[in-house]
């Protein structure tokens, strides 16, 4: 069946789930969102835990400027209030994100968001350089599975190393402060303009 | 022929021209960037004074936030030389821009940046609403036109009236700024986030 995006969107909120999973979990449970929550949690892709799966719909944006002018980043970071949106914690959080994108220009904020043209092009390439250094056949799609797996971590913000604190993921940070500050908390998205660039 | 899009950017930057005149112009010119500027100075689409010819590579990202952090704006605006990027009018016209965005919320810089199939849409709910309304056959395409040009100045934040100074349009400020810093300025790109929006 034909999901909407808003379907999908409000699953998400309500989930912290993937864009894909939350549209296959949709179309697998005929666009229920009680069954289609039950289905990401059967899954393990629902953060089980009660503060993930509750909307957030508060929160920030906020802008990082690096000094010189020449790169911004702009952030879109929600809560479920606007009480917590309003703390130094939070705020200290979306400011670290702000830099993190600044610093490590990631591609998308979850795997889910990448374009599947770029994984799949990516996915070639690295089939392509495995089987170019002769590598047995058998281990072929686990090697590649593997360089997949590091493009995601640079890739995406929510995997990459937390550049203030490198033995945390980004993602990891952000569970920290779901677990201090007691709400959801979702980064939305992101924009990072440089100079110059398209 | 085929051009490139980084022809394509190169030519806008000389020439301040839109994204599909200048594509034209090279298809038209054979890829020429020369021929393709005294094409567009003949169409009458490249500023022709000298200014506006000049390559605007420096600029600065400024950036935005309507007080209360649920709505943001990063702009980048283009100028030729960080001396002038550093002036405080050239600040002062990308906060006045930033700002604009904020209230107006603009589409598109450019109406060569609007997506041709919105634009197309528009046209159809135009030429709807006119038939209906029983209007002589030959005056519809032009009462069409006409709405397109309201829409175009709605949409199109270089046509839209300047909110602190509603006489002008934006892009007429920024031809004045160009007067009188002596440099060819461009604003280049934007994004506009507000809380909860996608």
């Amino acid at each position: 069946m034909a999901v909407s995006a808003q379907d999908v969107m409000a699953l998400r909120e309500r989930t912290g789930a993937g864009m894909m999973e939350c549209k296959k979990a949709l179309t697998e449970t005929g666009g229920d969102p009680e069954r289609a929550i039950s289905y990401l949690r059967e899954k393990g892709l629902a953060k089980a835990a009660g503060k993930a799966g509750r909307a957030a719909k508060e929160g920030l944006i906020y802008t990082y400027i690096h000094p010189g002018d020449k790169l911004g980043v702009m952030v879109e970071i929600n809560c479920e209030t606007d009480f917590v949106a309003r703390t130094d914690e939070f705020r200290q959080l979306a400011k670290d994100v702000a830099m993190q994108v600044a610093a490590s220009n990631p591609t998308a904020v979850r795997r889910e968001e990448l374009d599947p043209a770029l994984i799949e092009s990516e996915r070639q390439i690295y089939r392509t350089q495995v089987i170019n250094e002769g590598k047995p056949e058998k281990i072929i799609d686990k090697i590649v599975d593997g360089k997949l797996e590091k493009f995601f971590a640079e890739a995406c913000l929510m995997e990459q190393a937390f550049v203030k604190q490198p033995e945390s993921t980004v993602g990891g940070i952000v569970q920290q402060m779901i677990s201090r500050l007691g709400e959801n908390i979702i980064v939305k998205r992101f924009v990072r303009f440089r100079l110059g660039e398209s």
